[in-house]
């Protein structure tokens, strides 16, 4: 069985998820791609073969050759077209984050129950080998009953000043995915303690946001975590996840795009860390999106859903509440807020 | 502009290139497959979505439609089938070795030269990012004049008896690989000193071929070499190769499917290194596919001639009289023998 | 020139000390040790050729062939010996930490400046080549302005609760090294959050410690830092630093008995990382002795001076003080407190 | 119970023999140093306060107060003084090779097997922590079935020609610790093919030596080894052995000077490995001496005995006619030549 697929937003992610929909996924025909600039998803229905194309969402929405919708556009839409996906009877993948309030995405959350849909959000790095190696050591009992948790994660530079002052800021935008990481391997979060400075780019800061933060976390189970993002690593794509516990510990390392140590008169090295996602989670993409597509054409679960996408959308809020106030602020506090 | 391909022989590595062809190379069009059990060939169709198939490769050389033909039947048939193509002006993609014999060989490379078709070699392991990273250690100075080469290559287990038996022996069908690797880093070999022995399994001995070997090298430009071959690494795939030069060593290491380490009560570990050549080299056998449609489609030269498929050949006898006769073997004694 | 040199505690660092000073530095002359537990005493000078040995360390501070005293006995005795040493002009080195009290310590140091004698503190750990490296990485400029600093430092065990009591508590004990690296790498520190927790044994909770702690740092230079301490890493002594910057990062690893990696059919894995403290430091407590040695010799400066002992303590005040009130706590709270 | 010592040669090994036996090992007492330039003698008593030096190695030999000699001097002299001292009922520790020439070399064993005393042979690398792991790896079947051995065994930059012309060349001088290590890990080896060349430094040709060997080597049990020697690695001291078996392969890596990785714009690197022997190997030969010491005061044997000398003498006869012969060598050819 094939699902029939259409995307909205032709920008890097949805160009990014055309690619592996076209090549990757055996069981998905990804048949339309919609963007409000006409001439990108013209280009990318050009570039990746898709058989058609449009400027409004709408085409794909109500287009019943569709059964399910990627949505890949800017943040401030994501609730409105999974509503109205959910409302056309449409299964929906959505990046995250889903949006930056939360009664926006509880409206949208309740349109998707109301409809009996199945919604997944795009945390990718789930599918890591990585990660998923770290789940199966805490699963497995591996590492005995987990005690703490260090997440390191530096982008390689900062994004452009016009998507930094859209993008919800660091928290909302970056540390988004290590907010996920942590529910992901170890449950939920109950209180952040948070530490952000602009270190990178003083235009960063002028624009509102930070680049640089370190997060302590306290777990509903007890761990104690920390979390440290900055916007830029000199050396490339830096991620990094320990897991400590009771009978050892699991960590990862960073992938070089080769495996070659040279020697010489100066040093012993390596090349350069895989230099940003792209390169660095592209089997993340392609197992999220199998993963979704095997799950609309079996009937079975979608692997991240509705609540993975809000919970950490309420962490990053105590986070930035916490930096505000220096003081460790609860999630059941942002939750009432 | 698209190139249209045929592929002869539906096994296991015509299977791989089908998959490479029809999803990672965009200027491929993958038209037809021939396969003598016809029923293979039907199987690899259905499977990777190519529009036909048969069961004699003359419907494949006769047709106008075809471009190219991509040659992985069994090596007795390589040649028969590259001089057919070649007669049929088509261009050519075949697997190594091109044959065991240098006359059969050799009638293969001047029937390509007669028609002025190309023909490129499967030795995928060029396209691999360690090796080309080893290559341009060396081409860039990096490492200096090259001294001397070692090169570590196991399996992680004997292929099937009956395999082995038609497989032209170790050094024809593994040792190959390295052979080609000495070429491809450092030019052409001169001597050879070979021991091999039956460690792994005594039915390889029975079948008459060796399961562990180690050889010497002396290279034409002085470089000192040496390749170790085993059958079995209970480990896994076991790729290694370091060039040490005046100016230092470049040394590369296995590729693992996780960068986790664990740490527990018992030792600091990883999970074993990909667990065999289609794990460990995908990424060098989409590339040289995307390498030869390239070169065909720009008419550009084709990155691993027919000489190169010869070379190692020649090498193999070599080591393979110089096992019989426990001495150097030189590789002129070979060609003119 | 050599000095000479009489050591007061006869228990493991004693015993380490004396060691040290009797094999490793040329320039030293071990006298004598004392002991209130005069057996201790006499089995040490048995052990490394002391020449004397008594139950009274007045005997020592009283001896004009002594020119510094070497104080390794219980942490309330620290400052009563320091004063006492430096009121007899002897030079003074001293264990960590000084005391737990900050009038006490201030008393002590009064003393020291008083009398004209130095007063070194045995923080070994800024003496261990992984940490002189980073030091010099920070300062030579290698990776630019110090963004962010990670520690992590985990003991193979825990110590007897016996000990545990009278320690002033993990971070009085343990941690009192991790913020004398934070201050030797990056300066002062500003303002500290902390968590901890009993996750090991409830019996050290039971005695009123905690055994697992995370604490976040501000540095007064606006570093933003975390500390990890675990009382218990299953796989042995874990001693990682990361200081991340403008221009890179340096981290750390662990050191093992050897550097045998062994592949097999389950994994690829080392033996376990140095066990604990006198594997893993004995280089740097021999350094730390040599610079004391030949600064004192020599009338140069020592290394780790007073301010040095007491500002990790008020940094463990801060840490204490933040547990409890689940708050960040700046040092300038508990020094006016 | 305390051993006296004597040591005779006051050049580098014997200095750094006279190291040890005065500050790392308890039970040795070193009494006196020989050396025909009385003022290496002289300073070296100094500057590790030896009570007694002299120029002619017959006083200690003639001195009752001597227990054990440790002979350090020119290759030249070593059976003379092994058969004196045994002559004079001495234990003996003697530096390798014991000489160039067998019939020596056996009239040596034999002086020392008449009077009864034990002779020790400084190959100290199998004191070494990785060494003994993999011997370990080996005995305890961690690995299984030996079936290859590959050592790569590089110094950082050529000895002084002056040297190099009475070292007996590379194989006798350097390889020597090899042949050793090949017998330590895996027992005899029955035949040997060497190629060696001047690579490093032309001056060394004309010295009659070579600076780069690769040697392939049969073991009497079946295992297929090779070793590779250059004078000149430029990032240091390289020294690495791997044994491969049907279980699984075990590999020892350099030691660093520290174990911090800086990542940068350019590289993730390590500072360089030891540089040289004394660094890398201090440990060793501090064990080496220990158990000299520890087998003579308990009346045990010494574990590397007078046939562990000669053994990798002969392998060395061997791969140097085998160079010149262009041919394996067996050992057994050699031996009776």
């Amino acid at each position: 069985m094939t699902i029939k697929i259409g995307i909205i937003g032709a920008g890097r992610i949805g160009r990014l998820h055309a690619n592996t929909l076209t090549t990757r996924v055996p069981s998905a025909k990804l048949l339309a791609i919609a963007d409000i600039f006409a001439d990108a998803a013209k280009s990318a229905a050009a570039d990746y073969g898709i058989p058609d194309y449009c400027a409004d969402p709408a085409e794909l929405l109500n287009s019943d050759d569709i059964d399910a919708i990627v949505i890949c556009s800017s943040t401030d839409t994501h609730t409105r077209f999974i509503i109205e996906a959910a409302r056309a009877g449409k299964q929906v993948f959505c990046e995250k984050p889903i949006a930056f309030d939360l009664a926006e995405i509880d409206a949208a959350l309740a349109a998707v129950a109301e409809q009996g849909v199945q919604l997944q959000i795009g945390f990718n790095r789930r599918f890591d080998s990585n990660h998923s190696r770290l789940k199966r050591a805490i699963v497995d009992g591996e590492i005995g009953e987990a005690h703490t948790l260090t997440i390191i994660s530096r982008d390689p530079s900062p994004p452009p000043l016009d998507y930094i002052k859209v993008s919800g800021g660091l928290m909302m935008d970056m540390m988004i995915h290590d907010f996920d990481m942590c529910r992901f391997l170890l449950g939920e979060v109950e209180e952040v303690y948070a530490i952000g400075d602009v270190k990178v780019d003083p235009a960063i800061g002028e624009a509102g946001d930070i680049d640089t933060a370190k997060v302590m976390l306290r777990f509903e189970n007890g761990v104690i975590g920390t979390i440290e993002n900055s916007r830029q690593a000199v050396y490339g794509y830096d991620q990094r996840v320990e897991v400590f516990g009771s009978k050892g510990a699991a960590t990862t390392g960073n992938w070089h795009p080769n495996a070659v140590t040279i020697s010489d008169a100066r040093s012993v090295r390596r090349d350069l860390p895989l230099h940003f996602f792209i390169e660095r989670y592209m089997d993340s993409y392609v197992a999220e999106m199998i993963a979704f597509v095997e799950a609309i054409t079996t009937g079975g679960a979608v692997p991240v859903v509705g609540k993975d996408g809000r919970a950490p959308v309420l962490m990053a809020m105590a986070g930035m509440s916490s930096m505000r106030e220096n003081r460790p602020v609860k999630l059941s506090e942002v939750e009432t807020g």
